[in-house]
C-alpha cells in the first residue's frame, strides 16, 4: 500500500506534503519522497524509511515552491529498493514531470515489455515509471492529452498525482479501488490518500475524487475531465477493515463509525458469554468497541502495546520465544487471570501471529478465549494493491474454520459473514471490491499472475 | 524520572538489558546505557535518544559479559548532556565501578561541596557521581561497607543498581519512593523499575526490594542487608496515577487494576450525564473504562493517536496553529459532532495542552464537555524524581478549580478528592507520599530549593 | 575529468574495481560508483565523494561478481548531483546495461533533443544516458550492433567501459582524446585511464586500446572491432602536462619522464639566475626537476603540502587572509629568506591562486621571484573533457605576458613555446590536441556553446 | 604524540583553535578536542579521528569563547578510546579547568595509586586526569600554587596547556623535551607545539616556551615563572629527524635546514656512486636533497605519494600483496628501470616496511639500491611520548646493520652516526636527548616499565 499527498498554491506546499505525509504513514513505511515545483523546475527528495528519517529541517528547505505531490511507500510492485521509492521524476519531451502512485497496475508487464521493444529503457520496476514513459511517448502533445492516453492504456487500481512546473494533477482509475479526496486550506487545494491528512493542516474536507476522475489543478483553479466510460464501483472494502485510520473518512464515510458497526453485526451473528471484551490493539478497537456495547459486556484494554518501539529493534542473539510478538503487546496479567475473554480482531491473515498472541493469554491466566473476527476469512488474493502475501500465507485458503480454531488454539471462533460485512458498511454493497473474501474480480487478472498466486 | 535493569548470571546479560530497557523506555527518552561486566573488567555504551537509538547489534555485541546494569534518563538533576548519561562508571580504589539511579537526592550539594573541598573532582552533575565518590573516599573497604557509608550520608529518593566485575548490587532508600522489584530468569536474577521488564524477558517476578534494603547478587546468589533505621514509607503515588506502565505491577499490585479504580471513586465523587465518555489516550485510558464502567455511559476512543510519531519532527516555518498536539491526537469528528463528551484525564498540570485539545474537540462539533481527573490538583512540586517543572508551572498552584476550568474551556471540571484516591490505592494510605498534592513533604527539603521552587 | 576502470574474469572484481578507482582518483572526486555482473544480473553502488566515502566493506561485499566497471567523476557535462554519478545503469530490450564514461560529447543536446521527440524520458543529464538510450531504440540487435550504431550517432571524446550480464566492452573514439590502456592479471583482463590502476592491483600493462577500437571482453576473450574510419589522432596534451599521474603511462608513454623533458625544454627557451628551484608542489614538481637539472641550480622543496588536508574544511567567520592556499601550502621561510627564487609551474589558468602564492613566497623573504611555466599560455576552451571553466576565466585569453606578470607579481614570468612543448612530448606533434592553447579544435563545435564560450 | 594550541584574547578562538589543530594534525589523528572559555563557562567539543572529522562548522560555532585550548592525539598512554581524547575537562575546587598534554610521565602509576588511595576516582587512564587531581587535592589555593604544586610532583615529558574560564596556562617540563612556542596575533596571544601552527593563523613568532617555565596569559597579559630548580636541556631530538613538519621551527630552529644537513653529513659519511638518489616520500624528502646536493648525483621523487589515501581504506579479500605499501606508493617504473639508486629514508624502525618498498623497487626494474638513513640505529625505547612500540619491534635491538641490510634486501646499507647527527643539529649537542639511540635516560625510568619494555 502507498499513502498519497499534493498541494497547489501553497507557500509552504513542501512543508505541508511532509505533514500530510505524517498522517498517512500508516499506508506505508518503507520509503518517502517530496517532489515540489517552484514553478521553473522541480525538486526531489527520497529516501528510505518513515517521512521523519528521510527529510530534515534543512532537506525540507530545498523543496522550494508552491505545488508538492508526496508518497509513502509499502512495496507492493517492485523491490525494496532506493529506486524504487516515489514520487518518480523524469524530463520527457514537455519538460519535468513526476508522478506518485497508489494502487496496482494489472497490465504492466505487458506495457514494459511493448515500450522496451520500442526502444524505452527503465530505471525502476514500478508502475509508475510504465506510466510516465506512456505519457512520453504517445503523439499527443498537452498533459493533458498525454495523461488521457496514457491512462486509457493502463488498466488496474490506480489513485494518482503528477506534477509539472505549472500544475499538479489527481486521478483515480474508474473503479475507484483506492481512496482520493480534495481538501482546500485557504486559497489552496490539497489533495490526499486519507481525510486525516487535511486535519493535520488545518484544511477542509471537499469531495472525493470521483473514480474515472481526471482533476488539473494549477492558477486557473480546478478543471474536472472524466473521459472514461462509466464503469461499475469496486470500492476496495478492507480499507474500511483494517488500512484506513479510524479518524479519517474514505470514500466519503467515516472509517470509526464503519468499524463500529462491523463489531455491533459481529455480536448479532456470533454472541458469546464472557467476562470482558478485549481488542488486538490498536486496529481490533473499533470493532471491539461495537461489539462490547451491542453485548453488554465491559470493554477492557487488556492488552497493552509498547509506545516506544523503534525501527531498528535487536534480535537477541539468545532466542526469547515469541519476542516480536512480546516486545510490542503485553496482557495485563491481573486484569485477565480466571477470566472467560472474547477477543475481538479485524482479520486473521497467516494466524501465526493470533496463535502466539493467544498463548500469551492463556499463561496470563485467562480461563477461556473466544474469537471474533469482523470480516469474513480471506481466501483470496488481491491484485489491486493490497499485499497480503507480505503478510503470508493466508491461513483460510487451506483451513476451514474449526481447523483455524485448533491451530491458533481457541475455545470458539467465529468470523462475520460476507453479507454482515456488507450490511454494516456505509456505501450500498455493489460498491465493493470484495475479491478477497470471494474471489470474483472486478477486473480480470493477467495469466501468468492468476497462475502463480492463486492456484 | 529514570527507569533501571539489572542481571547477573546470564551469559546473555547485555541484551537482557537491552529488552529490559525497552519495555521501561516509557520511564526516560532522554539517553540511555548499559554497563556489562565480564568477571574481570566492565564494559560501558551510552548515548543520547532512545535505546533503539543508542545501542546497534555490532555495540550490544561488544559489551560482554554475564551481568549487566541500564538505565534509561529523563533529565531530574543534571542537564541534558552526554556526559550526564547513565550508569555512571569510574575507576575506584577497588577496581571499576558502575552505578545506575532513579530518583532524586535532597542533600546531592552540601555533598558535591564538601567533596571538592577535599579534592574530589567532578565530571558530571548527577547524583550518582556523588554517590561513586562517597565510596571512594571511606575509610571502610569491602564494597558493602563502603556502600553502606555511602548511603547513611544521602537523604532522598533513590531506587539504586551498581555493578563491578565481581556482582551486582540493588538498593532502596528507607521511604521507598521509586519502584524497584527483582525477578528470576531461569538461574539468573533479573532488578527492574517494573514488572513490565521481566514479561518482555519471561523472568518470573518474585518481589519487591524492599525500602531501605540492600540486595548483594552475586555468584553465591543473593545476600540481603537492611542496615537502615526503619522509617514510615513514602511510595509515589504518582507512579500509580500516571508514571508506571498499565501492564506493570509496582509496589506489588497492579496498576491497571488500581487505575480503574481511580475511575470508579472520581464517578462515584462526580458523577456526570453524557453521551459518551472519551480518555485523553493512552495515560487516562484506564480510570476512563473505570468511570463508564461505573457510568454505565459508553466509553469512545474518541481522541485517535499517531502510531508513528518520530522522535525528529520538523516544526514547519509555516505556521499550524497548535500542530504538536494535532500530529499526535486527532479527535474523530463523525464520532463526537453534535455530542455530550466526559473526558477523563489522569492529572493536569500546566492546563495549556488540556486547552488546545478540549478547543479541538470543540471544532470537532463536540456539544458539552464536562472533564474529569482521576487525582487531585497538583499544587507542590516533587523533590524525590519527578520533574513536573519540565511540564510547566502547576495551573492549580494559582489558580482554583473554577478559573482552571475557564481556563482550558470546559463545562465542568471535577477532580478526584485526596480521601478518594487513597481510597482506590491497593495499599493502606500511610505508605504514600502525596507532597504534590498536600505539601506535605516525609523528608524535609533543603532551604534553597525550597525557596526556589515552592514561592 | 573522470576515470573509468574494468574488470573481467575475476572472482574479486569489485575489489580490484575500488582499488583501481582508488589510484585513479585525481581524475575525479565529486562522485564514484560500480556496478558488478555475477553472469545474471549488475548489481550497483554509487554515491557522492571519495571512493573511500563511497564504498564500505559491507557495501562492496554486495558487490558480487566476476565482471565490474567502475568510474570516479569531476563534473563536466551535467550538474552535481547523485542522480549524474555513474556508472549510469538501466533496463533495455536486452536486459541490464551499465555505462561510464570518460570525455565529452560535442552533439548531446542535439541526440537528447531528438530522442525526447521520440518519447524517451531522461533521468539525468549526462552524456551516458544518451548513450544507452542510442542503443536501446536502434533497429540493430546484438549488443555490439547496438554499440556500433550508436558510436556512429556520438561526436566527441569518449573513452567507454560498458558491462552487461555476460561481458565488459571498452572503446575509444576515433581521435583518441581521452588515454585507455589494457591489462592482464592471471587469467582476467583489466582496462583503466592510466596505468597506475595496474601498479596497484599487480596487473601488467599489454597495450592501449586504439583510437576507434571496440573491445569486446567476454568468456571467449577479446575480440576487437574498428568499424570507424581513420581519422588523425588528436591525443589530450594536457593530459601530460597536468592531468595524468606522474606514475602513469598513458597513450603507452611515461608522464614522469615526459614532464621532466617539458621542464629541460623550458629552461633551454627561459634560462634564469637564481639561488634556488623550487616547484608549486605536486604538479610542478617534475617539470622543476627537468629544469633544475639542466640549470644546475638546486632543486628545494622551498613550499610544504599539508598531507591531512581534510574534504570538509570549515572557513572560519573570522577572515583569514587567503586561508584557502595558507591552508594547503606553507612556504620554508628560514630556506627562501633573501634568496632569488625560481617557482616552476605546470600551467595557470586563472591566476588567482597564483598571485596569493607567490605574495606568502614574497612575505617569507624571497627576494626576487621568477616564473617559469611548463606550457603555453591557455588561452581557449576545452569541448572534449578537461573544464577550464570551474577553474575560472583563462587569465591568457584576455592578458597578455607581461599583464600576467604584473597580476601575479613576478620579477619575470615565462611560458614554454607550443613548439617546445610539443618537442619534449614523446610522439609525434601530429598526434596531439592543442586547441586550448591555439583554438584549432579537431571535432568542430556546435554553434551555441562555441558562441557561448569563445567569444 | 600529541600537537597542542591555544589562544587568549581572540574572538575566534576556537576557529584559531581548530586551524592550528589543522596545521599539527601531523602529530596525532587518532582523535581530536577543543576546550574554549567565555569567561564565565567552559565549552567542549572532543571526539575520535582528524580534526576536520570531530568538528563542523555547527560545532564550532557552539564553542564562544575568547579563550581556547585544543589537542590532536596520537596515543601513548592510555587506549584508544573517546573517553581518553584530549583536553580533559573537569569540575575542580575552584571551577572548571581542563588540559592539553604532550608528552608522557614517568611517575604516573604511582601518583595513581597513591590518589585512589586518598578516595579519587579516575575516568581515564590518561597523565591528563593525573595532573588535575594533584591540581584538585593539594592544600594550596589559588590556580598558580596548585599547579606548581602539582609540576613538582609530576616527572617526565610534558609541555602543556591549561584553560580556566579566567586564563590559560603554558608549561614545559624542566628537561624540555618537548617542543612548545609563543607567537602574538594582533592583541591576542597564541601557544602551539610547532611554529607552522602560526603561519596558518597569521601570527607572528616570539619565542620558546622555556624548559621549566610556566607562562600564564590572562586580561594582564603575559606572567612568567620558573618555579623549578634548572637542570639539563633533553630536547627530543627525533622531532628534528622525523616528527615535526618541515615548515616548522622548534626549540627556535628551522626543521628544514636541520633534515639537510643531515643529509649532507650522511653523504659525507657514507658516500655512494649511483645514478640517482630518490628519497621514501615524504619524511625523507629533505635528507635526500641534502644528500643529492652533496653529492652532485640527480635527486628524483622516484615513488609518487598517492594524496587521496581516505582513513577508511577498504582491505580486499582477495589477498593482494603488500597492498598496504602499494596503496600509498607507486615507484615510478620508467624512470627507474636499469638504474642504480640511492635511496634516503630518515629512519628504520621494524623494518619491514622498507623492504616491502625495496622490493617494489626491484621489480620495476632498479639494478642496484644502496640505502642511506639520516640518523643512527634505533635500539631503545622512547618514555617520553614517542610511542616506537605502536611502530613494532625496533630491529636495530637485534639485528646487527649487516643482517638488516640483508633482511631488508640491500646492496648497501648506511646510517649517520650519533656524532655526525649531533654535528648536524642546530643547538649544542648537550641539550639533546638522544637516548632512543643510546640508551641514556636522562630521567629515571621506573623499574617495572623498563623490565617490560627494556628486555
Amino acid at each position: 500500500m502507498c499513502g498519497i499527498f499534493g498541494v497547489y498554491g501553497h507557500p509552504g506546499a513542501s512543508e505541508l506534503a511532509y505533514l500530510g505525509l505524517y498522517s498517512l504513514q500508516h499506508r506505508g513505511q518503507e520509503s518517502a519522497g517530496i517532489v515540489t515545483s517552484n514553478g521553473r523546475k522541480l525538486c526531489s527528495r527520497k529516501g528510505m524509511g518513515l517521512i521523519s528519517d528521510v527529510f530534515t529541517n534543512q532537506s525540507l528547505n530545498k523543496l522550494k515552491g508552491y505545488a508538492a505531490i508526496g508518497h509513502v511507500r509499502y512495496s507492493t510492485t517492485g523491490s525494496s529498493l532506493l529506486k524504487n521509492a516515489q514520487p518518480f521524476l523524469a524530463n520527457y519531451p514537455e519538460g519535468e514531470i513526476a508522478i506518485a502512485h497508489n494502487g496496482n497496475l494489472t497490465n504492466s508487464k505487458e506495457l514494459r515489455d511493448s515500450l522496451q521493444d520500442r526502444g524505452s529503457i527503465f530505471q525502476t520496476t514500478t508502475d509508475s515509471e510504465v506510466i510516465i514513459h506512456l505519457m512520453a511517448c504517445t503523439s499527443k502533445k498537452s498533459l493533458k492529452d498525454r495523461l488521457i492516453d496514457a491512462l486509457l492504456q493502463i488498466k488496474g487500481a490506480y489513485s494518482l498525482l503528477l506534477i509539472t512546473e505549472k500544475e499538479i494533477v489527481a486521478a483515480r482509475d474508474p473503479n475507484g479501488f483506492r481512496p482520493l479526496c480534495l481538501g482546500k486550506l485557504d486559497n489552496s487545494f490539497v489533495v490526499a490518500s486519507e481525510s486525516c491528512a487535511f486535519d493535520i493542516v488545518q484544511a477542509e474536507y471537499i469531495r472525493e475524487i470521483e473514480p474515472g476522475e481526471i482533476l488539473i489543478i494549477n492558477e486557473k483553479g480546478l478543471t474536472s475531465l472524466r473521459p472514461f466510460p462509466k464503469v461499475q464501483r469496486s470500492l476496495c472494502i478492507f480499507e474500511f477493515i483494517y488500512f484506513a485510520r479510524p479518524d479519517s473518512k474514505i470514500f466519503g464515510k467515516s472509517v470509526y463509525l464503519t468499524r463500529k458497526r462491523l463489531g455491533e453485526k459481529l455480536y448479532g451473528e456470533s454472541p458469546v458469554k464472557s467476562d470482558l471484551i478485549i481488542p488486538i490493539p490498536d486496529s481490533g478497537n473499533y470493532a471491539a468497541l461495537g461489539f462490547a456495547q451491542k453485548s453488554k459486556i465491559n470493554f477492557e484494554l487488556g492488552i497493552i502495546r509498547n509506545h516506544y518501539i523503534g525501527r531498528t529493534f535487536i534480535q537477541p542473539k539468545q532466542e526469547i520465544r515469541d519476542l516480536d510478538v512480546k516486545i510490542k503487546l503485553n496482557p495485563v496479567k491481573e486484569l485477565l487471570k480466571g477470566k472467560r475473554i472474547t477477543v475481538v480482531e479485524d482479520s486473521i491473515v497467516r494466524g501465526t501471529t493470533s496463535r502466539l498472541r493467544m498463548q500469551s493469554l492463556r499463561q496470563s491466566g485467562a480461563k477461556r478465549i473466544d474469537m471474533r473476527v469482523s470480516c469474513p476469512p480471506h481466501r483470496f488474493p488481491c491484485f489491486y494493491g493490497i499485499d497480503f502475501s507480505t503478510r503470508g500465507e493466508l491461513i483460510a485458503s487451506s483451513h476451514s474454520i474449526e481447523e483455524t480454531r485448533k491451530f491458533i488454539g481457541l475455545d470458539s471462533l467465529s468470523y462475520l459473514s460476507l453479507e454482515g460485512m456488507l450490511d454494516a458498511m456505509p456505501l450500498p454493497r455493489e460498491n465493493f471490491c470484495v475479491a478477497c473474501f470471494n474471489g470474483k474480480y472486478p477486473i480480470p487478472i493477467h495469466q501468468k499472475i492468476s497462475k502463480y498466486s492463486l492456484e
